[in-house]
Parts: C-alpha cells; sequence; structure tokens
C-alpha cells in the first residue's frame, strides 16, 4: 500500500479522498492555490503544498506543478478526483513517467474513452445499445447533414472531445442544421482544440442512469449497481438516486452486464462510471465512459457499504479486487442532494462570499460530504458546489422525506451567500418526482413554478 | 398518526426525536429550561415552550409543567426520550390521565421492571437466566449477609430502585458487608425513596451486550440483535458497537429469544433494551430492562435501518409492527463513541462552556448526533453528552479506524471546554479493545497509561 497519496483536487472531494487515506493509514498530501490557503483538507492533511494561484489553469490544472509537489513531499501515488485533470490522458502519462502511481485507469484508456467516437465504436462492437447517429465524426456539414436526414430530428451534435455535458447542441430542424453543426465544431475547437463532432438522435423526455463499475488490474470487473441522474439543469447533476424508480430489475441486470463487458472490452482499471440514456419506452442506449470517482459515487457507498475511493486506491496499489457485487438488489434507496452556493432564481449564478453560520444536518441515515465550515470564505473561481447530502431509508418515499428534513435543517448564511437548498426542496416537492416518473425536463418546469409563485409574491408586495 | 407530539427532554436527544417526527410529518413541540433557551432543538421545533429555570426538578422533571405544556400546544403524545421522566411511571400515568399518548410501555409495566426484585422474579420464572443472588428484597442485614455467604464474595447489593448503573455497591469481603449493606440501603433511600436492597454475585470481570426490542400493542415482539456495551466508567457507557465482539451468533440468538420471552412476559410495548452480562466463561445473566430508547440506540440502526424511534412512534399510535427482523445476522459493524464534554484526566469532570469552534466529522459511514453548534453554550447543570459520532464499516477493523478517523476530524472548542474525544481514541487503540477481548475492566486501564504517559510528559517538562 502507498505509504503516502498526493490529492490533486480542492473542495469536497480533496477531503472525501483524504478521509479515506486517513482510514487507511495512508499520509495526505493537500495542494492548494491561493485562494484554497485555509481550506478544510489544507487543514486535514499531513502536508500541504501551495500549488499556485487561484486560476485553475496555473494550480489545479498544473501539471508540473502537481508533479514537483509529490516530488518534493514524497508521495508516490496521486488521486485527481473528479474534474480538473481526472480525465486528462497526459496527465496519467506524466505520472508514470515520473514513477507516480495515477490512481485511475491507464492513460491510453482515458484516451480512448475520452474520445467518443473511439469510444462508441469500441462500445457498439462490443453490442452496447447505441441511439441512432454516427459513431464517428463527421468532418463535413454535408456528411453530418445527411447523417442528421437520415436519422430524423431532433438529432444532437456532440464534440468528439466531450462529455460531462460540454460542447453539445441540440437540432430540432433540418434547416438549422448546418449553422449549429458549424458553432458546435468551432465551440469544441475552443474548449478542447479539437473541432471533431459527431451527431445522434436527441430524446427530448429521457432519463439518465449510469452503472457504477470496479474494474482491477487483473481482469475482474464487477458492477454496483445503478445510479438515476435524471433531475439535471444544462447536463448538469443536481439529484441522484438510487434504484431508479420504477426500472425493472431485469433492465438494471443488462445495464450491468454490458456496464462489465464494456469495461473489460476497454482494458478498464480502476472505478468508473457508464452513462446511459433511458427512452420513455424503456430502451437505454449508451452515452459515454466517466473514467473517475463521480460526484454522486456516495449514492451507491450508501446502498452497498463499499467505500469506492478505499476500492480505487486498492485497485491503483495492486491489489486483486475483493469487493463482490450484492447477490441480490440491496434494500432501500439513497439519494444524494448537491447543495451549490448558487441562486436558482437568477439563473443558478453562483454566490460566492464568507459563510457566517454553517450547521451541517445530521441524525439517522444522513451523510454530509462537505468542506464548509463557519468563517469558510467561498471562493468565486471554482465549482460551486459546497457540500453533498445524502440519505438513506428503507423505502423511497421515506427517503425522499428524510432528504427534505436533512435540507431544511442544513444552516448555511453568509452576506450574499445562496444556497439550492429551498430549490432543490421544490423538486422534492414535485409530484412526479414524488412518483418516480420524471424525465429530464423536471428542472424546468420546477423553476417555471417557482417564477409563478416568486412573480406573484413580487407583484402582491408591490400592491 | 399524531398530529402535534411534545419532546419532554433536552440535548441531542430531543433533536434526534424531533427529526424523526419531521419525516412523519408530525409536528414538533420542544420544551426547554432557561438555561437551553438557545438549543438546537428549540431552533428546530414548530413550538416551544418553556418550563422552568435551569434546574431540572423544576423543568425537565417537573410533570405539572409538562403536562401544561401539551395541553398548551395541543400536542396529543409525548416523547420522553432517555433519562428525566421516560421511565418514571407516575409521568407515563399522569400522561394517560391527561388523555395524552406517553411514548413508551404502559405505566404498569415501566412500575413492574423498574422494580428490580419485581423484574428479576419475573424473569426468572420466565426463564431468563440469572446470577446466583436473591430474586427479592432482603429486608435485614442478617438476610442479606446469609445470602451474601452462601453465594461467595464478590457480591454487589443494589438497590431494587436502582439502574443504569445508579445505587450500588460491590463487596469484596464478609466483614465489609454489613456497613456496605446499610450505606446501599441509606443511598437508595436518599437517592430513590425506597430502601430496599438486594444481592447478587459480583463478575470482576465480564462484558455489558445488550438486546433491543421492539414490541407493539398487540403482543407481536421482536429482537434486532445485541449491542456490547463493555466499555464504561463507574457504570456509564462510553463505547457501544455491534456486534459484539467474538461472541458466537448462537449465544446472541439465544439472549435474543429469552428477551422476546421476557419482553412477552412482561406485557412489553414499545422499544426496550434487556440488559445482560457476558460472563469470561461464555454464560450470560439478565441485569435489567431499560424501558426507554436507549443513548446507544443508533448502533442498532446502523445495523438494521431500522429508525427505532420512528418505531416508538408508530407503536405509540397504535400501529403494529411491521418491522421484521433480519432473517440473517446484518452484515458489518457499527461504532458508537460518546463524545462528553469532559476532562477525561480530571477524573472525568465536566468542563461547560461557550463552543466557539464546533465542526463535526462527515464524510463516508459516519452519523452524528449532537445538539451543538458554534456559540453554543455547554450549560453545567446536565448530562454533559455533547455528541455522538456513529460509523458503519464492513468490519470491525475498518469500523474502529473510521471512528478514530472520525474522532480526529470532530473539532470542538471553546474556553474551558474539553471533550473526551482524545481518551476515546486512546481506547480504541488499546490492543485488547482492538482484537475485541476487552471487558469492563479496559478505561481504568487505558485512565492508568494515560495517567503514565501524562505524568512522564509532566516531569519531561519540569526537567
Amino acid at each position: 500500500m502507498f505509504s503516502k497519496v498526493l490529492i490533486a483536487n480542492r473542495g469536497e472531494i480533496a477531503l472525501r479522498v483524504a478521509r479515506t487515506c486517513r482510514e487507511l493509514g495512508i499520509g495526505v498530501v493537500a495542494v492548494y492555490s491561493t485562494a484554497d490557503r485555509d481550506s478544510a483538507v489544507v487543514r486535514y492533511a499531513d502536508e500541504s503544498v501551495h500549488i499556485g494561484p487561484e486560476a485553475a489553469r496555473d494550480s489545479y490544472l498544473s501539471i508540473p506543478a502537481l508533479i514537483e509537489a509529490a516530488r518534493r513531499t514524497g508521495a508516490t501515488a496521486i488521486h485527481p478526483g473528479y474534474g480538473f485533470l481526472s480525465e486528462d490522458p497526459d496527465f496519467a502519462e506524466v505520472c508514470r513517467e515520473n514513477g507516480i502511481v495515477h490512481i485511475g485507469p491507464p492513460a491510453e484508456v482515458i484516451a480512448r474513452l475520452g474520445d467518443k467516437p473511439a469510444a462508441r465504436t469500441l462500445m457498439a462492437e462490443v453490442g452496447l445499445p447505441m441511439l441512432p447517429g454516427s459513431l464517428g465524426p463527421l468532418p463535413t456539414v454535408a456528411a453530418a447533414q445527411e447523417t442528421a436526414d437520415e436519422i430524423g430530428y431532433p438529432v444532437i451534435i456532440k464534440a468528439a472531445a466531450g462529455g460531462g455535458g460540454r460542447g453539445m447542441r441540440i437540432v430540432h430542424e433540418a434547416d438549422e442544421f448546418a449553422a449549429a453543426y458549424r458553432e458546435t465544431a468551432a465551440g469544441a475547437q475552443l474548449l478542447f482544440g479539437d473541432s471533431r463532432v459527431y451527431v445522434e438522435r436527441y430524446l427530448p423526455i429521457s432519463r439518465h442512469v449510469e452503472i457504477q463499475v470496479l474494474a482491477d488490474q487483473y481482469g475482474e470487473v464487477i458492477a454496483l449497481g445503478e445510479r438515476d441522474c435524471s433531475v439535471q439543469r444544462r447536463h448538469q447533476k443536481l439529484i441522484e438516486e438510487s434504484p431508479a424508480p420504477g426500472l425493472p430489475a431485469e433492465v438494471v441486470d443488462r445495464m450491468q452486464q454490458v456496464a462489465v463487458a464494456g469495461a473489460k472490452a476497454a482494458g478498464y482499471v480502476g472505478a468508473g462510471t457508464f452513462e446511459f440514456l433511458l427512452a420513455p419506452d424503456g430502451a437505454f442506449y449508451f452515452m459515454e465512459v466517466n473514467c473517475r470517482i463521480q460526484v454522486e459515487h456516495p449514492v451507491t457507498e450508501m446502498m452497498t457499504g463499499v467505500d469506492l475511493v478505499a476500492e480505487q486506491i486498492r485497485i491503483a496499489a495492486g491489489e486483486p479486487l475483493t469487493v463482490r457485487p450484492p447477490a441480490t438488489r440491496p434494500p432501500g434507496a439513497a439519494i444524494e442532494c448537491r447543495i451549490n452556493a448558487e441562486d436558482a432564481d437568477r439563473d443558478f449564478v453562483p454566490t460566492p462570499g464568507v459563510l457566517t453560520e454553517f450547521v451541517p444536518a445530521g441524525g439517522p441515515f444522513v451523510r454530509v460530504d462537505t468542506h464548509g465550515f463557519p468563517g469558510y470564505r467561498v471562493p468565486a473561481g471554482y465549482d460551486s458546489l459546497l457540500a453533498k447530502l445524502i440519505v438513506w431509508a428503507p423505502t423511497r418515499a421515506e427517503a425522499v422525506r428524510r432528504m427534505d428534513r436533512a435540507l431544511a435543517e442544513f444552516r448555511v448564511e453568509g452576506p450574499g451567500v445562496r444556497t439550492t437548498s429551498e430549490f432543490l426542496r421544490d423538486v422534492l416537492r414535485d409530484p412526479e418526482f414524488r412518483s418516480g416518473t420524471h424525465s429530464s425536463d423536471i428542472v424546468g418546469r420546477v423553476l417555471e413554478s417557482r417564477k409563478e409563485v416568486l412573480g406573484v409574491s413580487a407583484a402582491a408586495a408591490e400592491r
């Protein structure tokens, strides 16, 4: 086992990884930008290294700074967390060249799965179900338009180098296609330095269901159940849960089987997630593989009792998998809510500031993952995720009530700071969410009804 | 179901009950003494009623004040928590007379089980194993001494009205007996207004294992596993866990069977605990029944997924039990540590004061039950329990490491305030605790070795 791990991240995930390192008896090296100098993980770590200014490109995205920090502290492995460099094959490669273990899949696997056309081609070969569309990139407008016309509108144009909801555009009519193609390609060039795009059918109403996999270095791969992540705003997940409400066990089993097959075909190593779109008719389609720990991994931990970060570390250290998938579906239901420092009613604008009050939720069957504390200054320059609240209960209905209770008691105050808690509670109260029949349009609908209520209140206040 | 429940308690248990009420859609009425005016449950409740001054006898122990608070707020049920009036049959009776549901066993059951000789006689009849001793009270020194001489020393003299570790005295030699008898009887008269005592064999080395039961109003009784509470100081529990380390499943099964039989014989209703002494030879003996929710109930909740307070409320509302005992032993291990505002190295003297810093532990598989928050003033007049930290892990060894991690990260600071966290971590590091072979003498041993270390440091500082 490693004696010292460097955590190349910040915020709640850095602290979460540090906790598991501590439990495994591994020394913790935190890195921090100037803005994060007083952060929770810096307080927590055995050693901390300043790696640059607030701007992520010169700190959390700076491969040389991270490698130097590892070298200086004698860390023999790096956990990349999620976001930042977690799915950058170059980072994995540079780690390897420097004799540092990258806690994640090998560089080649990240590169192949990060290239969406390559990943789609591979997964289609293994038999994963695909939405009608092009497997490979479509280098010309004409070829792309032909494909789009063939599969029928609406279609979605996606960047080959995209993923995680970035670099995509929906096209509803044939005559909008050419312009959208050019915009997506140009945007992809700007975002990823890679203008290649592909096209697939767009499902206006769908659900997002994903499968957690673990794979060791010896070819053993297991699936640890599904997470439903259909509550999204602009492809950013807000609420995740397991089991996926109403999804028959046979469908979950099939998803798990194809995910395991896909991971084996890709030579996957570590913790990974296979994302699927679930159509209203019950069919599901492969979307992408995430080559990292997901924000929503605690949902699976609550359901299975497995510490996924510990498994990532053990796998990276060369241990064979000892975790077995549950023989039967685990009992109960788990839900995660992401509490962001944002104002939901002003287009989710981030609300940085100092937390004058911070009292996390607690009590039975509640888990809190947060880097917040009283006096913490939420910086402006990063992801606005402030806390993840995860609950478990014997039934989904009880889990929803438990989450509502936990959200209500979580106190976060600070001048100018707003959180998404109230908005999340509105989603929990939505009748479709309550019945588990919601789709990816739920956030828009809840926002609309909040606007109406707010509008009514404003009008009443004016009278 | 009740529309409004009054919580006749304070501290973490009041908040814990309030959380479940919220989840069940029940209105929460908090009561508070002057010292608790700004407490967490007061902030949390829908309504709060001031019931008296800091002195518990005029507030949390004042039956008229509590009944009046329920009447004024329209609460139709009272949850007594633990301690205070939770095992007072008069309180249960007065509730009933006032048409208020007492969330606990009927007054008669509390009275009978609270009278230790009566309880012992009943349980012996049902076949529960008893330590050699007198079932009933021994009204004269001569009769008591005769019993003691018969069973052999050491013996323990216990107040008939005692329980929870109060009102007892160990006698090692026959010639100490008479004085000890008179002191215990006089103490019992002072403490409980009842001088009756009984005698049983004392086991200098033993373990404390208890069985959680749930019983509905229709005679259905189930057991939900065991808790080992051997880490005690002066009969006050400090660490509790499940499963009981090293205890064979057959022994747990037998304990569960006799506990269920005992609960049925007593006409028990609600959540209750059967306490047993476990001798080094593996034999176990009935000690007492606790007619309330226990401080350590979260250990069972972590193992079983059952919200015991919700079950108490459902049972009191007349619902039949729907919880089933697990078909097989639940996986993993759960541990609870009680973080008290006390100085372990100064004989556990309470350290009241204002909390200037309060950052609970969090992350995977950690539950925190606390009424603490930054700025909270720990009052001097009550129980010094500040927080309960509960963890679960797939194995006991992992649970111990997780607890150590969680204790280390729990930050409590305030002028003059100390907590038992460091002491608890020393217990976790004890080789006997680690191997699960410890007995009730562990706390004394750990305190001794702390003294040695502190002595060495003090000596070093003087040089």
